[in-house]
C-alpha cells in the first residue's frame, strides 16, 4: 500500500525550527518515505488532500488504564481514599475478560478520535487487551500491573512472561510487552526487584506508579527512612528502560536520581489534579535533563482519554505554578506528547517524529474551524486553541484508521453499545444483581 | 413560535437534589412554559428530539474580549510586559470597526458551537460588537473598555452614555449595556467614581479588572498603601452590581470585603495560568460566600473561547491548589458557568436555571459519543467528560440557533473566511505596508 498525503502543514517534531510549511509525505509499506519532494516514481494507491490540516506524529499516551472507562463519571468529587476503597477497588474486583475488552475497545475509540497513535497500558486481562488492540490497529505498549503483597507464589510475574512470550513484537511489533509492577507501597522489596530482573531478562521496559501521593511519600520515610525514588535507587531497580508515572511529590535529590539513571517520568496533569495530589515539578524536571512523558491516567480519575486536554493543562498549569508565561513553551509541550513518550516507551528508533524511514504514525489537524482561525502560529494552535475533535485522519503503521472524521473498519456505536452493556453488568455483579 | 425538546435529561440547575431525569420542555414566545409534563393543549410549531441528550442551561462567559480572537496564536509563551507592550497593543492601535465585527462574528460562532448562550464582552468599537450580537441572536452584555488616564476629557464616559442609550434593553431586552472602566491602575480614582456614579445613574451593572497580576498589587500598595480591593472600597464604588475580573492575587481581608459590598467574581483559570499570573482562590472565595462567574478571556491570551475547557479547570486546577478532591464538585462548577454568571451580570431573573417563566436559553449535549459512555453520572459527564463539540443544539431567546450541529442563520464559512482576512489586513497596517 502506498500512500500520498499532499499540501500539508507537516510538523515533523525534529527540530523546533524545523518550518511549518506545506510538504507532501509518502508512505510505503508502512514507512514515511518521503516528506517534502516525493518522486514522480511514487505511484500512489491512494491520495488523502492535506490542504487546510496540519500534519503531525500520533501523540503517545504514556500512561493510563484503558478498560477503567467503564468506570467514567461512576465515583467523583470523593476523598482519595473513599474513592478507591469504597468505589474503584470493589467494583474492580468484579472485572472479567469480557468487560476488559469492551472497556479497551471503548477507549481505542475514544483514543483514536484524540489523535492517539500509540499507548501504554497497565491493567488486568491483558490478554484481552491485547486482542482489542490487535483488531483496532493502534500501536501499545502493555503491561500487566502486578500488585506484589497478594501475589506470594509470584503468579503474576508468570503471567507477565507467558504474555510477553505471546504478544511481544506481535502485529508486525504493533504490540510491545512490558513488566509493570504496580508502585513501592504495593510491592515487596524483594517483588520489585523480582521484576525489575524480570524486565532485564526479557529485554523490555519496566512501568511502575511512583510518588503519586503525599502520603505515600511519608509512607515511604516512615518505612524506608527515604523517599520512595531514593527507595527504587537503593533497591537498584532504575534505569533507562524504566517510566515512573505520576512522580508529584518529589524533591531536588529525587530529581537527580531520575536524571542520573535515565528513568523517564509519566506526568498525568488531569488526574493528578482531580485527585487532589497536587503539582508535579515538570518545568524543573525538564530543565535537569529528565525525559516527561504524559498520559491520561484511567477514565475513572480523569474522566476522559482526551490527550489534547493534558497538553493544554500541561502548559498552562505549569506556567501558573511557576509564575512564569514562558514556562513550558508550545513546542516544548508537543515534544512530551510525541518524542519524549516515543524516548519512554522505548520505541523513538520507530516513532515520535515524522522522518524518513520511521513507521506512518501520523494524524492530520482540520484548521478549519472558528476556534482555529486566523492560522497565525500553527504549533501554538494545536496546544493552546485545538480540540481533539479535529483530528480529522489517523493514520498508524500506514494504515488509515480514521478517514475525514469516519472510521474505516470500526462500527463505533456497536463499541459504545457493547460497553454500555458491560458496565451495566459489572455494575449488578458488584452489587450482588442478577446480570 | 412554539417549540417544544422532548425526552431530554433536564439538568434544570434549580438545585443540586433535582433529579437529572427524562423530561419535556415546551417554549412559548421565548419563555420555558412547561418542564415536565406539557398539557396536550400545547401543539408545537416545531419539536426538537432530546432522546440521548443532556438539557441544560446555555452557559454564560462572563468575561472576555471577542474581537481578540483576530490575535489568536498571533503571540504567545512571552513575559506578561512584554506580551503586552510590544506584541497585543501595538497590534490593538491598528484595530477599526470592521476588525472588531469580522473579530467579533467569529467569536460568536465559537461561543456557540461552545455552548454559550450569553457573554460579557468589554472592549472598542462596541457599537460593532452589538450590530455583530443583534444579527446572530446571543444574549450580550456590554461595556466600552475605559482607560482612565489617556481619556481627560473623559470621552469614553459619554460614549459609554450614548452607546447605552442606543442599545441598552434592544433586541427583546438580548442586549444590555454597562460601564466598564478598564483597571484601578489604569483609572484615576476620579475616573473610577464618574464611572460607578454613571452605573448608578443609569441604573446599570459595573464590571473591571482586578488584582490580576502580583505586580498590580504591589504597585496598589505604593501608590495607595493598600490593595487594590481595599482601594476600591475606599473610593466607595463596590456594590452589588459591581463585577472584579480576575481577583487572583486577593488575601483574607480582600475576600471579606468583595464579600460584604456582594461584588461578584469573574473567574479566568486560562488566561491566569497562561499569562504565569497564578491561582485564584476560587475555593476560599465560594467558601466564604461571594458569587463566582467564570470567563475565558479574549483569545490572545487563553487562546480558545472555550467555557468547557475552563469548567475543567475550575473542577480540576482548585482540587491541585487545596489538596482536597472533594473542593468544587460537579454541580458547584456548573453552577459557576450558569446562575452564577445570571447573577454577575445582573439577568438572573431572566436566565441560569431552566424554570418556567425564565428565558428559553438553553443548549443539549450529544451524549452518544465515545468518552461520554457510560452514563454514570449526567453533572460528572459534563464538567469532567464533555467536550465544546459534544454540545449539538443552542437556543437562545427561544429561538434555534444551531441544530443538530448546523447554524440554522449562519453561514461559518463566510465569518470564517472574513475574520482571517480582517486579520491579516490589521496585521499589515501594524507593520506599516500597504492593506
Amino acid at each position: 500500500m502506498k500512500l500520498l498525503i499532499k499540501d500539508a502543514f507537516v510538523i515533523t517534531m525534529t527540530s523546533k525550527d524545523s518550518p511549518v510549511v506545506c510538504r507532501d509525505i509518502a508512505i510505503e509499506e508502512g514507512m514515511i518515505s518521503h516528506i517534502g519532494e516525493v518522486p514522480s516514481a511514487f505511484i500512489p494507491d491512494k491520495i488523502i488532500d492535506g490542504t487546510g490540516h496540519i500534519a503531525m506524529p500520533g501523540l503517545i499516551n504514556a500512561h493510563t488504564h484503558m478498560a477503567m472507562s467503564l468506570l467514567r463519571n461512576y465515583a467523583d468529587d470523593l476523598p482519595l481514599m473513599e474513592w478507591l476503597s469504597e468505589k474503584i477497588w470493589p467494583v474492580e474486583g468484579h472485572l472479567n475478560g469480557e468487560a476488559v475488552y469492551a472497556g479497551t475497545l471503548l477507549s481505542l475509540v475514544e483514543l483514536i478520535r484524540s489523535g492517539v497513535t500509540t499507548y501504554r497500558d497497565m491493567y488486568f486481562y491483558m490478554e484481552d487487551v491485547a486482542r482489542a488492540t490487535e483488531a483496532v490497529g493502534l500501536r501499545a505498549v502493555l503491561g500487566l500491573g502486578m500488585v506484589g503483597v497478594t501475589d506470594p507464589e509470584q503468579k503474576l510475574l508468570s503471567q507477565t512472561k507467558a504474555f510477553f512470550h505471546h504478544w511481544h513484537l506481535s502485529c508486525d511489533g504493533r504490540i510491545r510487552v512490558e513488566v509493570a509492577p504496580h508502585a513501592p507501597y504495593t510491592c515487596s522489596d524483594d517483588y520489585l526487584k523480582a521484576a525489575f530482573e524480570l524486565s532485564q531478562s526479557l529485554e523490555t521496559t519496566m512501568h511502575i506508579h511512583l510518588s503519586e501521593s503525599l502520603s505515600e511519600v511519608k509512607a515511604s520515610y516512615d518505612t524506608h527512612g527515604v523517599s520512595p525514588v531514593k527507595h527504587l535507587e537503593d533497591l537498584g531497580v532504575l534505569n533507562k528502560h524504566v517510566s515512573a508515572a505520576h512522580c508529584v511529590h518529589i524533591d531536588q535529590k529525587d530529581i537527580e536520581i531520575l536524571k542520573q539513571h535515565g528513568v523517564s517520568v509519566l506526568y498525568n496533569p488531569s488526574s493528578n489534579l482531580k485527585l487532589g495530589n497536587g503539582f508535579a515539578p515538570i518545568a524543573q524536571l525538564m530543565e535537569a535533563g529528565v525525559n516527561v512523558a504524559i498520559g491520561t491516567d484511567g477514565s475513572a480519575s480523569n474522566n476522559n482519554l482526551n490527550l489534547f486536554e493534558e497538553l493544554h493543562l500541561a502548559a498552562l498549569v505549569n506556567k501558573g505554578v511557576t509564575g512564569d508565561p514562558t514556562a513550558l513553551p508550545a513546542y516544548k509541550v508537543l515534544e512530551i506528547a510525541t518524542i519524549n513518550g516515543a524516548k519512554a516507551l522505548g520505541i523513538d528508533h520507530l516513532v515520535g517524529t515524522l522522518e524518513v524511514g520511521k513507521r506512518a504514525d501520523l494524524i492530520l489537524i482540520d484548521l478549519e474551524k472558528p476556534h482555529l482561525v486566523p492560522h497565525h502560529d500553527l504549533v501554538s494552535a494545536v496546544v493552546y486553541s485545538a480540540a481533539a475533535t479535529d483530528v480529522s485522519h489517523v493514520i498508524c503503521d500506514g494504515v488509515v484508521l480514521m478517514e475525514d472524521y469516519e472510521f474505516t473498519c470500526l462500527d463505533e456505536k456497536n463499541v459504545m453499545t457493547q460497553a454500555k452493556l458491560e458496565a451495566s453488568k459489572l455494575i449488578k455483579r458488584h452489587k450482588g444483581g442478577v446480570e
